[in-house]
């Protein structure tokens, strides 16, 4: 599981960083991978990148402001032109099917595999076997929605040291202990599972925010994450210049991690003003001074999500 | 005068060429820039031109294909949110107006500059003191359109020499001939314009085709141009197929040139299966054995547009 930097700035491209879009790469968790935002280029910075289009799962928006959509058409677009088959759904706020279905159906696009558009105003998204995704409205000029992803824990690997002292050569009795079930041993003597299996893999929490100002559903959303991604587009001397137009500053994300007792921050979203990584120093180290564990996002940048010890 | 190409690949980016828009500068002429067609991307590959959003005057678009136009709201949103003021028309087929309020209205895109959309199906589009654009129909899966960009002749400048020689120094003498108004010289002999003024300045013709298959429209729109520019997405022994999408091959776009007597060629939209400029040579070869005076466009090369001696 990894985080995929597409574009990483605010508002307009720039020549160093494209508007905004991050893929969550699930290659061994799922062979899929999900996009959150997608703004104009990011099928272009696609190309430019490890990624495939053809895995391309689930997209979640979480705002329709047109840094954040307006390279859908074209990838989804693009997307069938390379011959994928697999189906797409993307979800966003109210407004997204309207977008969409115009674009593409104006432009007379083929789309040639099943493409499914869900408008949310937020709650629990989709849960099947291994995720659960949930949203939740945040504060911005217009409806805006952070995401959590919830990876379900998956029971522990078989102990093979202690099942070989055991004398258990692997066979149909590895996949009955695996499974949870009690075994006898020759001796008559009963094999319980908790006793040759290793502990669970503590399932990984995620949590993505579209732009918003400090909000109550901000800790929520990130309690106990391994990752949050926070918009941070301004230095925490702009902190007006923020809440006037609904943004947050690097100090504001870092005490959110603070409070959601999150394991990790990365701050994107970044204004113009802030032209190169140099430029963008100041923002890591006020955020550094209240969560120490925050990274920069940038283009092309790749975050592996590493388990809780 | 000078057309300078932000995308020449046809359906969608690759690694070389990104999808279609091509720019007219008319710095000289009238201080301002004309876009044909803008594919996703069109603002990206501006940043990395000398162009100006601010400079932008007209957008011609010659068909809905999101390959044409789905950089249109990301152009017209950042060049608001640059703090251009001058208006832009766009003129394009029947649906560009829904694509586009529906696009900059549902990402709520705030376009602080007066912006007309002009739907049309071919004719004169707009006639001033200098340039006159007049489309025609093309023959492609969806409406697609040509323009011909007619800039009108202009008198011609004073023949200094000449009016040294006959003593005459500037002053509103001057402006009287240049104005077309004969004079008096001292002897009683009268000056007529005719005597001091040079030849006239030609204008100049400019032809620009959308995606199109060889149709009856293509000659007239490119009548005596100086520059036709025709989209040759294949080589000629994929005729059948640039027939069956509706697309030229470069031999056909060089029989028009020739047939219209065009004095230069330019191709572009090129298929992705044609990589590397290396790969495109035989497209050129091609197109030169028909019609000598042709030339690639590629991705960020001006091509100044010469007058006729």
């Amino acid at each position: 599981m990894e985080l995929y930097f597409l574009g990483t700035n605010a508002g307009v491209p720039s020549l160093q960083r494209n508007v905004t879009s991050v893929a969550l790469r699930l290659l061994e968790e799922r062979g899929t991978i999900w996009l959150f935002d997608c703004g104009e280029g990011t099928q272009h910075q696609i190309l430019r990148s490890p990624l495939k289009l053809s895995k391309l799962e689930y997209i979640f928006v979480t705002h329709m402001h047109g840094d954040h959509i307006f390279g859908l058409p074209g990838l989804l677009s693009s997307r069938g032109a390379q011959g994928a088959a697999t189906k797409v759904t993307v979800f966003g706020p109210v407004g997204i099917q309207s977008f969409l279905q115009t674009a593409l159906t104006l432009s007379q696009s083929r789309v040639n595999y099943p493409l499914d558009i869900v408008e949310h105003d937020g709650g629990v998204l989709l849960e099947d076997g291994t995720f659960k995704v949930e949203a939740a409205r945040l504060e911005h000029r217009v409806d805006s929605y952070g995401y959590r992803i919830t990876e379900k824990d998956r029971p522990g690997s078989l102990d093979l040291d202690q099942l070989q002292a055991l004398g258990l050569k692997p066979g149909p009795l590895y996949g009955r202990l695996k499974r949870g079930e009690s075994v006898e041993l020759r001796e008559g003597e009963m094999l319980h599972p908790s006793q040759v299996l290793l502990a669970p893999k503590k399932g990984r929490i995620v949590t993505i925010l579209g732009d918003t100002r400090p909000c109550e559903n901000v800790v929520p959303l990130a309690q106990d994450a391994d990752v949050l991604l926070h918009e941070a587009t301004f230095m925490h001397e702009l902190a007006d210049t923020a809440a006037e137009y609904f943004h947050s500053t690097s100090t504001q994300a870092a005490e959110a991690a603070l409070q959601a007792n999150a394991r990790q921050l990365l701050l994107t979203h970044f204004s113009s003003r802030y032209k190169d990584v140099e430029h963008l120093q100041p923002l890591l180290e006020e955020a550094k001074a209240v969560f120490p564990d925050t990274k920069l996002a940038e283009d092309f940048a790749l975050f592996p999500v590493t388990r809780r010890e």
